[in-house]
């Protein structure tokens, strides 16, 4: 079971709307880089129940982001802000540009 | 029963959490701007029913923006970039923080 980095930026946006349950297994997993068998361990359940409630919770936040394409927007925005800050010579632009990704 | 703005946001970021048709009242009503009668007419219901659907409407998006937030970091985004355009004397910076605002 590869991680797939696409799902960090997708738990970012969307691990609210997941049950308390599937987010904290996913955070464990994506964010805290835990195992399966790691995390059935904390959990008290099988490294299969794991794996059932990451696949779940990954086409829960596929579905989402075909719905709001905020995940998207804000991949956009990043690039956008990336590339003012490559081409700025302007310490007040660089700041602004600075402060932007700060957000994303 | 004042048209809030704020909710056009919201209905941009989050309508396609709604049901059909909760969202299909909610455009109506926000980014149509038909009034509470004319939107009872056009679906056969009563004016206190489209009332109470927006009312519903409402409460649902913004406990969506409390869980997510994004409609606060667009608009964060939006007056970065529009501090940017302000300020730049740089035809390329200004070219992409209009791509940007495009995004948004």
């Amino acid at each position: 079971m590869a991680k797939n980095l696409h799902y960090v930026l997708l738990l970012d946006c969307y691990g609210e709307l997941l049950t308390d349950r599937q987010r904290q297994i996913a955070e464990l997993y994506y964010n805290e880089d835990f195992s399966l068998s790691e995390i059935a361990e904390m959990q008290k359940i099988t490294r299969q129940a794991v794996r059932d409630s990451l696949r779940h919770t990954e086409q829960s936040l596929i579905r989402t982001e075909q719905k709001l394409g905020m995940a998207g927007r804000i991949g956009a925005m990043r690039s956008c802000l990336e590339q003012i800050l490559a081409v700025s010579d302007s310490q007040q632009i660089t700041q602004l540009a600075r402060d932007g990704l700060e957000l994303l």
